[in-house]
């Protein structure tokens, strides 16, 4: 049997990201590929002990529940939120499947066929997928390493009319960018004149390297109902519970919840109860701190051997947090075609391009630091550095 | 700030169900309303066993899954469903947030604006609106207590040339009505006679009363690739978990697991390697087993309740399974009037007008037994008949 299927599937497309990854799975490479945190920090006892609270405090817990999310822990998300100087009552919150899922369902109730949207380049692999998905018309805003250039961006809002500026602003996947507090400001304030839409995406806002420097949100400077903030427990506790939120204006998180009920009825509440015991049992603000050491001593190995290459043109941005260094090649060098050398020596990255709405970079690539040991990244980048040499001296 | 929408949100209705169940909550009222499965037969136990197990074994089920879901689970509903007579791979198998976001997802990848879809009438509400938030052309067919009528069927098929038949043909929601053999078969040959896909939507399926009398499932007969087949964990283990499953043609769960990926990644894993040690450790047919038992005496004194009414023109279907009585009044009574009435009473129903596609019969309504203990169910009757009899005798 032949099947129709709707006009959208041709906007569908798999994550490259994703199905690399299933093959280098197979395989004994050292894989800087995924974005993956370190299971071996996993609060395993911490889990356990709260799903088992969750399922035998409360037979109600196990029950059907509200679409809009469990309210304790809409409270405590609502708390947490405060301390980061970002103020919306729970009303405001709403629980979602991963914060993937409030890139969706946002998607779902903001676009037409053809709404621009303004993006950074390179950006989030997988939100453009949704955008796509949704037949919008994402169009790439230049920046430089403290954010969106300001005068591009205006620029663009004034040519494409945009409904939305989608930005990851904190630690970004890819590049592991943080953008200055000055552009933060600036971004504010062109969508208030324009009357555009910040879409906040920020999964690694809390893996940052020194305690001093954490930027504020983008939303918690918002002061009329621009911005929507999107975040998850993916990275601070088990990416497995599948559990985000996104915070923003009551009438859009309203029809957000709407789309949601008739797109899963709710978020799964084992989890978000046992998120509820977790927070409040568990000393998620020390576990975090252990993540954020684990992971800046892992960036540090990754970069002092990224510095030992003899590479000319060689580029890289060091992260001040999050997960990735963005690591930029001569312009010969075509990092799809270098998987599969890298690939053949026992390690693997991201080639770059997926990552650009248009004119994307070929000779650029991801490295993730979070998901092997300091031994391994050793020999992970010995690896990497051997095929490097020796396709930039082919050359 | 003024937002701009998508045009698909006027077609995003919530719930009249849901919203009813809100208000209800609160107050000190016997309901029927939901379609809530009874709490104390909640196998705690188990599932905490389960969760315990998936936490602690394995710190992979705690990172990022694949989208299809946890292989061993799909492996273990394959041969669930093949006990059932449904044989089919685990590769033909995805993963959902519940069987709602099978109907999403399915929705998102087969449907254009306009596509028609017949359905029976009246049937489940939530499935309505899915189909008309994808904006599509929903048409009522006929039906009688065996299912639907297949003149009519084939002529709405010749008139509208739908691409998708959706039924619950088993103890369905809302009518409680099981399909005969008979109107499976010929469902079947209508749908290869015209290439049109049936989507077999079955949560209620395991609930029968009486085990000599399962109706086989419509993908079970299915030898063309025509049915998609959805069935949940929701009435058999705990709702709170939300997965679900879908079976059907490869091609149409691969794009669908395309299309989950962008919505939210995949499923809660902890939750599915829980089932997967459930499904292993547990009894899951004795439980099933009390379940039945258990629904099966509280629609009997239901029963027993609507055959003790004194009131010309009162009408229901005996239910062979399921959830629900489905209970059509005097033409004169408005269902939505009526219910103020009950819950001014202390009890409450859902009014059957939502249920329908078109032509909604204001005078029906749709009662649950399976969330009230039996002497609840007797006090809760006897204020709804006081209800009714004083609405039928003052007309």
């Amino acid at each position: 049997m032949k099947y129709g299927f709707s006009e959208r599937v041709k906007y569908l497309k798999s994550s490259a990201v994703r199905d690399i990854l299933k093959i280098i799975n197979e395989g004994n490479i050292i894989s800087f590929a995924g974005g993956l945190p370190e299971e071996k920090l996993f609060p395993v006892e911490a889990v356990d002990k709260a799903f088992h609270k969750a399922i035998t405090t409360n037979k109600k817990a196990l029950q059907y529940g509200e679409t809009e999310g469990v309210p304790e822990l809409k409270q405590l998300l609502a708390e947490r939120m405060k301390q980061k100087g970002l103020h919306r009552s729970p009303d405001d919150i709403l629980i979602t499947s991963g914060s993937q899922q409030a890139i969706d369902l946002f998607s779902r109730v903001m676009f037409n066929k053809g709404d621009v949207i303004l993006t950074e380049n390179p950006t989030y692999l997988a939100a453009l997928q949704v955008f796509e998905s949704y037949e919008t018309n994402v169009i790439a805003v230049d920046s430089d390493e403290d954010g969106m250039v300001i005068a591009d961006l205006e620029a663009k809002i004034e040519k494409y009319k945009p409904k939305c500026i989608y930005v990851v602003p904190t630690y970004s996947n890819p590049t592991g960018k943080v953008w200055s507090l000055e552009r933060r400001k600036r971004l504010l304030e062109l969508a208030k004149k324009y009357h555009v839409v910040i879409f906040e995406d920020d999964p690694y806002g809390e893996l940052q390297f020194d305690d001093n420097e954490q930027p504020p949100a983008i939303a918690s400077l918002d002061t009329n109902g621009l911005v929507l903030y999107t975040s998850t427990f993916s990275k601070t506790v088990v990416p497995a519970v599948r559990i985000g939120w996104i915070v923003g204006p009551h009438q859009i998180i309203r029809i957000m919840a709407q789309a949601k009920q008739a797109t899963d009825l709710h978020t799964n509440s084992i989890g978000q109860y046992a998120l509820v015991h977790l927070l409040r049992d568990f000393d998620i603000e020390g576990h975090i701190q252990t993540i954020r050491r684990t992971y800046y001593e892992r960036m540090l190995v990754m970069k002092r051997l990224l510095e030992s290459a003899d590479i000319d043109g060689l580029e890289y941005i060091v992260p001040k947090g999050g997960m990735f260094f963005w690591v930029k090649l001569p312009e010969h060098v075509n990092t799809t075609e270098l998987l599969k050398e890298a690939v053949d020596e026992g390690v693997a990255f991201v080639p770059g391009a997926p990552f650009y709405v248009s004119n994307p970079e070929q000779n650029t690539l991801r490295l993730n630091f979070t998901n092997a040991e300091p031994s391994l990244i050793e020999e992970g980048m010995k690896r990497f550095l051997k095929v490097l040499e020796a396709t930039t001296v082919q050359a």
